[in-house]
């Protein structure tokens, strides 16, 4: 079993703000990211497939499949939108870098053909990143 | 001569948007970017001093006091905002690479203690930036 | 499940010496790194910490207390010191990437609220690092 | 336990080819990367080693011996080569990233004194890369 | 004044041989370059544009026309190409960084609107570079 | 003309410290740079050259001997060393990053055959860098 993972990117708004919280309690648990204009970032998506290596292409997954699956499913909703405004899942769900790796995962279930969704990984910023992997 | 040259990252939201020209006229020119609920980016900063050295302490500038004009005169003002709702020079303005270069070497001139600012360069996303110098 | 991971950065010296062993034992094996005088790098700390996201914040760790916790535990201690002069843990430990990764460990060990201490990597230079999991 | 990462680099050029098709379903599967004149890229090496730490050294495994390790049988063979041409297995294996990532393994297995070979990751880009941990 | 910075990436396959020379000559100068089968390397190219702001549109270039050009004079000619074999401007020059950063300027030249190139630069490795300013 | 550009890495320690002053005055000044027992990093240093192409190799400068240049020139002097203890021109200079770039001009002036010496960069961490052009 190899793993194979593809990197893209998406530049995103969002704040986090729960409405059934005051103005306060909601600058209080997430400081300047309660600013309800929002703020944004350049995210970064890295997708792990897992697969036994295909003999005749030496490919675990095929690459432009797999680039056509993360640009239609992910980045064609998410890239230069406002999570909170423009994507459903966020709507009711504060857009955390943690639930943002679970929807893509969501998003991106069963779609890819042939091998085996491991791991979703978002990058906010260089230095925070969420992984889930399913479960 | 030396220069000196410090890093800072803000994290905002943006939209591209001509009040001017109708919904369809802002798409053909801003694509994407025209989705007025915003988008946003990592901005890095890139502040370019040049003086001779103290030779006493050995710096250019002294880069606490860098870091702080940077701070107070930069940060705390794009740092998790929406360029065009929060900041004043991007009420009228385009907050393109290009404007927000500008704007903040107009809010940095005259406030380095020391040493003479040179250049300033804003990287939207890490494959684009734009250099302003002043003139 | 979900992880989250904070980076930070920490610039420190360091050599690697064995009392126990003669000046050139200590050449033999360390190298350069030998030389009492000390050497230095910018490290980079990755803290990756497990747990189920709370629905109401949507974080499974408050990234404010967790970015508090590496400050105080780790960032106070080591930062801008030589480490095996200025760090007790590596007064007769070597302070080698995978000892300053279990010391790390050691140190945020039961202080992050909320979530389980998953894994701490420690980066001396872009091309070697280590990573611990607690046993 | 702790696991030591070391990171190394080659260039190398190389295409995509299965001679039992046409040169049409070639390019069909493959694309550009079916060019027989072939292209390349700066591929990043990581290979990960598992142990103990020796108590006397601080090391899991020699930082020196393992270099040399990957020097000497990964490096002088793939760097500056045409993976297709210059290099014995991939006279009829495709050189896709997930094949390298498990002839570095082949290359690097039981030849690491001290320590076990935990994984090897393979970077073609930046933004893609294959893992292979043995079996 | 501003000057506006846009990256792009193409992988590539290259030799460094000079015809005129023995084998033995080749090596000498140009090393492990003078393999013959080619090695490879993925290359950024940054393009440099100056000029002064559009106030309508907030921009120097447009963005999209200059990726367009970018695309079609540079990347469709050097992308998943062997310099040497494919490339009609390497058929007599040794494609070093140096040569391919003029070449590329020389494709560029005259064919971007309302901005005048300012800058080729060209990574054949993230340690090598070379900077072009078409005098 | 064309410029070549080389980067190169080194780790190091240093501290800043003005025997003229007192211990109090110099935290004042330098803060957590003060300590005597040092910190260090992982410094970047990157040396431009300007020259013509010569139309044989291809080159503005032989790649292999600027290389050793640097090598023996800077890297073997200020590599895993103390700047303030192990190297000659910073036992009376206090070794900022800007006194670091102009020393490394001094030490390669004049000793790259075939070009001219452009601009000396030094990073000392990815954000903040100095450069020094020789006036």
């Amino acid at each position: 079993m190899v793993l194979l993972t593809r990197k893209a990117e998406f530049s995103a708004a969002h704040y986090y703000y729960n409405e059934a919280w005051s103005q306060q309690e909601n600058e209080n648990v997430f400081g300047k990211c309660a600013n309800r204009n929002g703020h944004g970032h350049n995210y970064t998506l890295e997708v792990t497939v897992a697969g036994e290596i295909d003999p005749v292409s030496g490919f675990v997954v095929d690459l432009k499949a797999l680039k056509d699956v993360m640009e239609r499913e992910v980045l064609q909703v998410y890239d230069h939108r406002h999570m909170n405004l423009d994507v459903p899942e966020f709507r009711s769900t504060i857009p955390t870098t943690e639930n943002i790796a679970i929807a893509i995962w969501k998003r991106l279930e069963g779609k890819i053909v042939g091998a085996r969704l491991q791991r979703v990984r978002v990058y906010e910023m260089p230095d925070l990143f969420a992984d889930y992997c399913g479960e």
